[in-house]
């Protein structure tokens, strides 16, 4: 059956796989402190034009928010997020496990607006019950977000001066930023972002990693002892090489812009087969994750030939899905997608 | 420079990585739901001999001490551990990050001894002040402890006994475990643990695998919800198929109890080596950790040419270091020890 | 300057204080064991019409909220509240540091509507992505509500049900439960709460008490040794008696509810001297808490004259105030407000 | 049944008593705002001979350990105490619930030894493995301590220095602070505790208070937002008056001395008739508790004419007892308790 489940149904790239057989039998000190890890870190600190960032690597994308969130901000602070935002909505409690609660802002398609952010922190400074409130001590941004939405580099660097005039660090969670900087419908390149951003990540377990998420510390904000923390929280690897060695290769090459842009590619003739079938669209996605609203009774049908995500009910009878693509996907994988929109939709007549 | 540094330097077991080359093109569910986390279960449960066992993968030692004590633990409840216990020692108060205190007993060559136990439960239960302290809501034991001992059946049914009468679990860290399982040393089969132990894991990180550990509930014990107790903990893998594949493979035709033979049989070797030079063992460990006394000049000659560990220090002017073996220990390596060994001390006088 | 600004603006009630003083040089055991406890847990036991139910004292309302759910809670759930319920938005985290999420309900005057309930139940345990969130654990109702609103014993019988069938406790925090059975509006009474709350409290803070809350567990579900919990939380008093003597005058001769209804016929009187200078009412409370709309000329010289407290902006020119009376408050106190608002509002023009 | 339980088993100190009393009727702001609060931090400064040095008031011994060190430590940091400290030994936890780990050190007498802390702190500042380990990130220690004993002026400084020199914060536990500077053996005055700490309490509830703690934060180190973190910990009282006005009162007129005065002065003479009987004192302990060797048979006797502490066992046939004097203690009771003793130990024979 051919799946647009996610994009981290399938193992890793070629080229990233090929590069952990290589180097397999090397001897190496562990913890992260490998040759591997260290170039990865200077291609990537090449790569987003800051010599001087701190870069860490984290396993998984909920492991990376927690830690990041958790290590940064003060004890009386919670982070601000969208209403949908992966932190509040559907990563079971993380943050608030850590001890921090998260702070959620009405959403536009996803996004935090600049305007929303900053009436929101007017009003908290300017509230006589501050003291009895949690104090915003981050904002948390997807980028795309969880529903493959872009924000633009307007709105970034609006974010991003109300932050500072705060003295709030942005953070971006960027678990599928691949995709972004892939996407004709973007105007932020990976320099604006680490420009822009206090700490944000780039995600490799679904851009073509087995696992693994790279921490850009971009203001020397690196949370002291930071290696501590992270094995307090049980996310210290012991063979740090596996990631050192997986986002050496994603860094080798613009492996992980072309990755990228394959999805990208295939998601936009997705979007055209889908709009042939006069199918709606719940959201205008420029990324890898298309969100389709099925009668129920196609779903039911199409779930039998096509692997996808249900991600929300529409109305009574109607449900939003997910298609997404990945490294991995291919020409054939869409016509027989076509296929299987065909044969279902004709049935239903 | 020739390494026994740990057991975590290399890659992963031959075997293991290729059978991660030959899945990796598979579309799989994620989450830890697709068929090699299925089968590697299947064939755990049938080594353990424990057909109704809930088996569960994570992927390091202090993420799955952290995740299992704090999901068993009830609020009021600490976990009882060796003074030496990792948890306690060397995992950066992971556990007290979970909210949980570390109960510390006296140790006897990093064993809990079963007549220690008894005292401490009998006395704590017999305290009139005990609602004012921590109770001891589980027993965490280490198999081999941090110096490379074995617990005896013997011992080992008895401090099951002793937690068994009072309703508290017995935890076996086996992230070492194969090392254990084969030592000549040791009465204890994976059966018996099994049998004897509430809850117990099989280390794959420093038995060959890149990362994971098989987490064994023997007692129909598994938390409530386990999934979303562990993503809340940042420990859930998107692709846990990485974990699956892994264990299906260092459990098919013996693998995991084939690399713990070549690795014990390694340092029974290098203990002759060691001997053989007039140099003091700390301890008299069985497995593939060795702990071995050097006059600090030597260390630090010894250290120019081969890897290993500073453990501890002995005296003013002596230091305890571990010498490691694992899957990729060859007789090449041995050999270079020897050299290094004789080359070093020939100097020294 | 004449106080509207509290319910805990003043000390005790005059005959809660006298038993302080009574009873103050009598030796007794501490932690809450001492016969003034006892005594007042079964004349609390007898108002509620409930002879088994487990009585609990705790200092304030904050602390009792906390230790409550997170008591309560098991590790993968959640506690369901109003989005203005006071463990959201005026604890200051309380319930995340406790390491749970707070999972806000739209609300409607400050309550939690049935069919809300209901719909946000069945679409959560109907979402196939519920692993990945925040499990509904307990539904926290706060009566009278942060706006003095009350629930009616409809929407409380339908409140119970639905947790009830889902098998989640229902928890009402009641730090002003007193003005909700003195409120003529009120057609529930202390039996109807014990009998469809899980687990409730008896304010005692905002109610005529230095501090303490006393926490009712309606349904042999007082958590396993809930005093090493208290006690956990930095909750447990070495002087439990300061609670006990307190909670006994309290529920002698009926004081308990006498504070609430003078409290409330003030509460009425000060309606009448509003609405009889012809301002706005931000909501109807039949309680001691009355928010009323000013402009904020009038609220700057009205704070020169009345201690009152701010709420929150209603729009650009006016704001939320409240009002709020107690056991102290009398017709002398209502005459001063009622010349002060004359005197500001004849200026006004 | 005469008492020498606790110091905690009679309600307030007339004088304190008596100041709530007066000030009950008076209309004051919450949250410890009020009057009575600066005018008792305006007294504790004076007493310390600190101008500067910001204050705090809690409820409790176990709440305020708790509170300071979460919000004292950073996010990778224990406290260093004694094996026998209360926070270790004696709070159910409470330190761990708040994510942070006990590091216990050998104990001399209840007391941390400087040789003894400069050892361990050498020791892990030189260990190459100490990212994997909980760091040193304050120390605690109690005056007097969990056995009545007494830190010298030699220690503290000792200590002090110690700590100064690595950067860590010294924290004194006073929750029977009175008692020691009460002492004759004491060469330490408040101001000596205030120039060597970096933080301490003064304590209440075991002194003349009904509840209540003195946090005196000495080096313009008072955690930033602190009454929120007070807050999101459960530890903020509404009518935060009732510490203010009970520490104004016991800093009146040096009643907190007197009170001190008293009780060890009962000490010294009930510490003449258990020596006349030829009791044994499990340790010389110069303040108000008394720690007596008892014959378990004679223990079952007493305790039926003598309230008081169960300890420790001693050994098979003995058992440690405590007794305790307070403000309350009068020369009443030393005659019942000699009385009492002789004439359980004139039937033991």
């Amino acid at each position: 059956m051919v799946s647009f489940e996610s994009d981290y149904n399938t193992g890793a790239h070629p080229d990233v796989l090929q590069k952990l057989v290589q180097t397999n039998g090397e001897c190496l000190p562990g913890y992260g402190t490998d040759r591997y890890c260290e170039s990865a870190k200077a291609k990537i600190r090449k790569a987003i034009g800051m010599e001087d960032a701190d870069i860490e690597f984290l396993a998984g994308g909920t492991q990376t928010n927690a830690v990041i969130i958790s290590t940064m901000l003060r004890d009386f602070e919670g982070v601000v997020a969208a209403a949908t935002g992966h932190i509040g909505a559907h990563e079971a409690g993380a943050i608030e496990y850590a001890g921090h609660k998260v702070l959620p802002l009405p959403q536009d398609k996803g996004k935090i607006m600049p305007l929303a952010l900053e009436a929101y922190l007017d009003a908290f400074f300017a509230d006589g019950n501050r003291e009895h409130m949690v104090f915003p001590g981050m904002v948390y941004i997807s980028h795309p977000t969880e529903y493959g939405t872009l924000y633009t580099k307007k709105e970034l660097e609006e974010l991003s001066a109300i932050c500072r005039n705060r003295g709030i660090p942005l953070f971006m969670d960027g678990a599928r930023l691949g995709y972004a900087l892939a996407s004709a419908a973007s105007d932020l390149s990976l320099k604006d972002i680490a420009a822009l951003c206090d700490v944000f990540y780039i995600g490799g377990t679904k851009v073509g990693a087995l696992c693994g998420e790279a921490v850009v510390f971009t203001r020397k904000n690196r949370p002291q002892h930071f290696m501590t923390s992270v094995k307090r929280r049980g996310a210290l690897l012991a063979k740090g090489r596996l990631l050192g060695v997986q986002f050496d290769a994603l860094f080798t090459d613009d492996l992980y812009f072309r990755i990228g842009k394959h999805a990208v590619a295939m998601a936009e003739k997705m979007k055209k087969i889908i709009s042939a079938k006069r199918l709606s669209f719940f959201i205008d996605s420029p990324t890898n994750q298309q969100f389709v609203i099925l009668e129920n009774g196609v779903l039911q049908k199409l779930s039998e030939k096509v692997a996808l995500s249900y991600w929300e009910p529409f109305d009574e009878r109607h449900t939003v899905v997910r298609f997404a693509t990945g490294w991995s996907t291919s020409d054939k994988d869409l016509d027989a997608l076509d296929a299987a929109l065909s044969s279902v939709l004709s049935n239903q007549t």
